[in-house]
């Protein structure tokens, strides 16, 4: 059958329904997806004691020799490929202290996040669990990793992550009684699923975090990086250590910055900070903040630039320090989205 | 313009262009997908005294108070719906001990997991990590978990998962001088890898497992469910509780078996075990192949049926503990896709 033959005998209704099933394209169309560990190192084990263990309460001690070589501090990534990509560069998404990757995935209350936002939109994202957290598995201590590891409790986000006022009695289990900030876009019947979200964390393992992410950047880039919270001091350093593979850096509420030694690293590297609401009231904020932009103010005397995106100054008002979790999370997306537009990394 | 004139006005060459993008359909077309943490419960931490705790080393100790409300086993699910179902029900994945949902996802080696296969034949994949595994998160011990995590050598694996033959020295670094079982099909050259997706592991915590699976069960099923090593007793004991939501089950060399004074439970729920290689020569193996094999001969005898897959015996040979991640991974795949479609549980 020639091509002419085949266009005769396509029948009106079948090139409608034709393009009909290419219109209602799947909203997720991906070429690839998977997962993978990076970096970390090996740690010998030698000289302990064998240890009694009961592996069932009430059971009988076993015997358990602690001495080996043990694979520590890796990093677990996952990523989606569209199936048409549009943004020129992948976009590697990296979480805040106390969470994982699951910080870009649905949100508490079930709704669509930042990773399903990017993913739509044609970006390859790469989302990670820092070390020693999620899949990224973590060491014994105090023989591998120095110090103990902090567990949150329910209540502990609810006013340090800008949700509630602070005061006794703000938090409460029953969605319906939390007082929250006024006009908050937290979903706040959804803050009993955040708090399930939250896993153990070390403050000891900065250097073998920042190890990892920069195996992730040699592995995966030149790349944009978006950080949350904790992984600003890690998207800064990292990008210091790597200026010719992290080609833009958005900075979602830093908490911590880059090396103050070396703004001139980052004079060829785009940076967007983006803040919510309720700061100025904040009593830890104003300074994080001020931090923040003292340390940008550093880059751009060296020749570098970036730009402050203050939500509320834009009026998009409301927002917690999970921005990616408020209901106008997709809003604050598309601002983003934009913002990689203008910097040519979208076609 | 009518459908005749548009149809008219399809050029050949149009409308081949057309018939290619539609064949060219993406490799996994997915309406939607996301994650949540289901189950889990409140533990209330009273009394104990503040902690000095050194936040980073020789930093200033800063004082921690331990007490508080505390939500812990928790499970975290990440879920892919294709755009196209053509599984009749949702198919869930337990992993086996040490481990996470990264065990069905990409192989150690880069290649594609059962995760992937799946959802490209078009069932709807809900992925888990189980309780203080992976993105679950873990809680503080001994205050709330009984007992101590495990934690495993490198080299542990390499003989107990039937990789290497036994005997010191077999395990090495270098892939080229490990002394893999003759003809096995485990991508030794990411063995390291694999080592990097090994988590710590309580042995205390079966009972909130079980709970956080069977809240899983309630919230997504009826389901089918595919279960690896030590979540065999998981989806056998889940089954037994929600003998009306789980349709069939699927148990790749399961660890441990079911209640063994609820047989009858199981009548109606078709079961599949799948065995690898390398059985009868094992130390451990051939006991628990029988006791997995005694156990369903037990659901028989009360109505029941199932159906033992001896891979070596169906020709397929080579096989580790770890098939998911065996270079024939895809076929041992193609094989329980079968099995799902003579239940009739595929459409």
């Amino acid at each position: 059958m020639t091509a002419s033959t085949l266009a005769r005998r396509i029948s009106a209704a079948a090139a409608l329904s034709l393009l009909a099933a290419c219109a209602s394209e799947p909203p997720i169309a991906l070429k690839d997806m998977g997962s993978f560990h990076v970096g970390g190192r090996e740690v010998l084990i030698t000289g302990k004691p064998v240890k009694e263990v009961v592996f069932t309460p009430g059971g009988v001690p076993a015997k358990v020799d602690p001495n080996g070589l043990y694979q520590v501090e890796q990093m677990y990534v996952q990523y989606f490929i569209p199936a048409r990509q549009r943004g020129s560069l992948p976009l590697l998404m990296w979480h805040g202290g106390g969470l994982t990757g699951v910080t870009y995935e649905s949100t508490p209350d079930g709704r669509e996040g930042w990773l399903n936002y990017f993913v739509k939109r044609g970006w390859a994202v790469y989302n990670s669990d820092a070390v020693e957290r999620g899949r990224s598995g973590w060491a014994q201590y105090p023989d591998i990793f120095p110090g103990e590891p902090i567990f949150l409790t329910k209540e502990n986000p609810f006013e340090r992550f800008r949700i509630g006022a602070s005061g006794a009695g703000n938090y409460n289990k029953d969605p319906a009684k939390m007082k929250t900030l006024p006009g908050s876009q937290f979903p706040v019947e959804g803050y009993d699923n955040f708090t399930k979200q939250v896993v153990p964390r070390w403050t000891t393992t900065d250097p073998a975090i920042i190890a990892a992410y920069t195996a992730l950047v040699d592995k995966v880039c030149p790349c944009v990086v978006l950080v949350h919270s904790q992984a600003g001091q890690f998207g800064l350093k990292v990008a210091q250590a790597r200026p010719d593979k992290v080609k833009a850096l958005i900075l979602v509420e830093p908490a911590g910055v880059g090396d103050a030694t070396q703004f001139a690293a980052l004079k060829n590297v785009p940076i967007l900070a983006v803040y919510g609401d309720y700061i100025e009231q904040d009593s830890r904020w104003p300074q994080m903040k001020a931090n923040g932009v003292r340390f940008l103010d550093g880059v751009k005397t060296a020749g570098g630039n970036y730009e402050v995106y203050d939500l509320p100054k834009m009026g998009i008002r409301g927002n917690s320090h999970m921005i990616m979790n408020d209901r106008n999370n997709l809003d604050v997306a598309a601002v983003m989205q934009k913002w990689l537009e203008s910097k040519g990394l979208y076609r």
